[in-house]
């Protein structure tokens, strides 16, 4: 929340992250659904009493938002994605509180699969997995929504079929062209809603070195796209948006 | 950089991230500087025949953007501060490639400090500290810049001093109010140049919980300002920015 | 490598770790296998000169065991298992350099799996998992070996089907008991070759605690098997082992 | 503990990791106190039954282990050491619990040192500092005790006054001989009591490399102990300890 006063503006938020919830549904043939999921809720609403005046009479703890997020979890009788919990959640803010006047929701799902077993799903067991799924929903007092989701963390390599040719070449250039490359990545992608107006892609190239050695007498090892150096740093980074243009946003 | 097309906006940059380099400068007195730098360099340029039609000939490739750091690294021939080489660096590429209309330049640097022997500074030791120095510089075509500074990973605590009430009690508040308190938080701020334009602060509260133990017996340890349960997660999250108002930016 | 003088023992190991190394082998139907490791290499081996007189007349340098991973990595014409190349990458140190009185490779896999496209296996496409293989082998200079091999982060839950009764209470004892409560552990295992010899299991209790709420008006979450708080610390640690017992090692 | 039958030994230990505890002790004067210390508790016990026939009647709850670390914390009206703290704790568990045999207590401590403002110890704020100090203390049954302590994560380097020559030079051998290069590392030490009977040292050899870049046409960067490229991975590894030899352990 802003304030301006003299010639300067003050912006503010306040919230809690990384609150944990755990929800298991449990169905009338036995099996069970579950979720883990780390919340955060940032609030916007006028604070500057408390900083100016040392005057919280306006001020939600940040206690009192984690207490919330556990009551709407258990208030979920019915499974439930993140997306609406979010939602939910967010509106909470906003309606009961007079003084919030937008509520930032961000969730982040551990990737738990549930078991197969003998060819069979497992009714309660479950396994983690890889890749993670995340959204980030902002309500506004109006009750005017964005939302976005997206996944992180999947990691994703082909063993050929990947060149990289005909790029510029100047006074620090070094590396070689290639029609023939390792190609490794580790996705992260968002999209917003609703029917999907923008998509972002950050896909790092994550650089797996051709491993060619020698010593001045020798060869010691020449590369036939077979042993390589993987590597984490540096690597390229390639960061990408497609959106829709409205006539008004 | 953008293109559009019917009705969908395309926006894309690339770059090389955490390019890692060391910086000795030997004095006459035998007398060492020495800094570590992780750099990332983004570059805004129009890439669309790349993606479009495999056409490279436009692409400053990732590999040249790292070499380009150490070829400006090694012509640092005296101490120069991580602003001044990120706005060198910047200008390079917008300069030297025609089309580049931007490029973003990331600093961090670890905290090496020079040691102290015998209460002396040692000439050539070293030994890493905790906080650490970042720098995020734009530089567009025209030479317009936008140097942003900070700090981060400075953790603070003081063991009283600090309260938190007359906050809003409602039926989720379960938070006792206060007059004594740990307060633990680790400060991330930034700040923009020319003249301060702006400042930038993240304080999360890390909470030090008051350790309570009883059971229907007894009670086992009684909180007296002594003994606390430090905890990462969940924490509050307090973000504000102070800014001057202009007639124009 | 060990020394004595003057009632002192000295003993010392020197050598290479995080040795990355991709290695890829191409079938004559077009479809690739693919392996990453991270190897470490330590060597035994009387150092005493090199620490006392500055004589490294009988070191093998660190880069040089380096080379060797990627020398042998290249010279594998064939898929091979991670337990073969670390025994046959052992054997290479404690065979060439007649001080090398033993070697000691660890190498840990990353969990990259075959894509499933469509229902068929892709031929070069792969997809990072989540639990990682591990194995660790001692060559001696005789030939004797030893090698225990393990998976690590194999993180399982289970919703329902654990409990915890009957255990001591005393006067610092809180926990209730229960025959119902969420069970999640993150499993680390190891066994020993030839003919498993023994097997090593640590399996922490990652604890899901119930959530309850209330103030002193209102219950404001009661826990019914459904909302719970997954922590990360603290946690319960099991840590088992089962040996053959032989009449002499 | 252990159990024998059948030709298969078992062994297994059970306990408490990363309790987390907080500790301030206000003097007269004004001035506080503080540590901040993560602490594991491992105890050795004959748990067959528990395994074997689910009878935990032998069975100390890892929840009662934390909640001992707390009231000894409270227990603590004076400032103790990490080690007098670790003894107090394990002798507790071995003497209270008749079944327990030895416990296994070990802690890490994060640095927070005292503010020092206008050349003045402040008497209540901490900034955390970098390298942590460790104790892990064996308590037996008989109230032997094996005390270990240390240090990790001192992170050192020097500029100069480091070289390596005269190593084994062979088929593989690619490193060029150097009297002059940048020496880092990260040390990890740890001795023990009483009256210091070992040492044990890990320092690894994080290696900043040389940077010269070329191409077929220039020299682009070329090397004069100035630009180095620092790496985390692979680097060298030396491990040694020195003990006394004593007529019996």
């Amino acid at each position: 929340m802003a304030g301006e006063t003299d010639g300067i503006k003050f912006e503010q938020r306040h919230g809690k992250t990384r609150v944990r919830v755990g929800r298991v549904w449990k169905r009338s043939d036995g099996s069970h659904s579950f979720v883990e999921w780390s919340v955060s809720v940032s609030l916007l609403s006028d604070c500057l009493p408390a900083y100016f005046n040392g005057d919280n009479s306006h001020i939600v703890a940040t206690d009192t938002m984690k207490n919330t997020v556990y009551v709407k979890a258990k208030e979920c009788s019915e499974q439930i994605s993140m997306e609406d919990f979010a939602i939910g959640l967010g509106k909470d803010f906003t309606t009961f509180y007079q003084q919030v006047t937008a509520s930032i929701i961000k969730i982040v799902e551990k990737p738990w699969e549930r078991m197969i077993i003998d060819g069979q799903p497992h009714k309660h067991g479950f396994k983690l997995g890889s890749e993670k799924h995340t959204t980030e929903v902002i309500v506004k007092k109006s009750g005017a929504l964005k939302v976005t989701s997206g996944i992180e963390g999947l990691a994703l390599l082909k063993t050929t079929k990947s060149g990289f040719e005909g790029f510029i070449r100047d006074k620090y250039t070094i590396l070689p062209e290639t029609r023939e490359r390792m190609l490794a990545t580790e996705v992260t992608a968002s999209w917003m809603f609703p029917d999907v107006s923008s998509i972002q892609l950050k896909m790092p190239n994550i650089h797996f070195l051709p491993v060619n050695l020698s010593n001045k007498e020798n060869v010691i090892v020449q590369f036939q796209d077979d042993v390589y150096l993987p590597t984490d740093e540096p690597h390229g980074t390639i960061e990408a948006s497609l959106s829709r243009i409205r006539s008004k946003m």
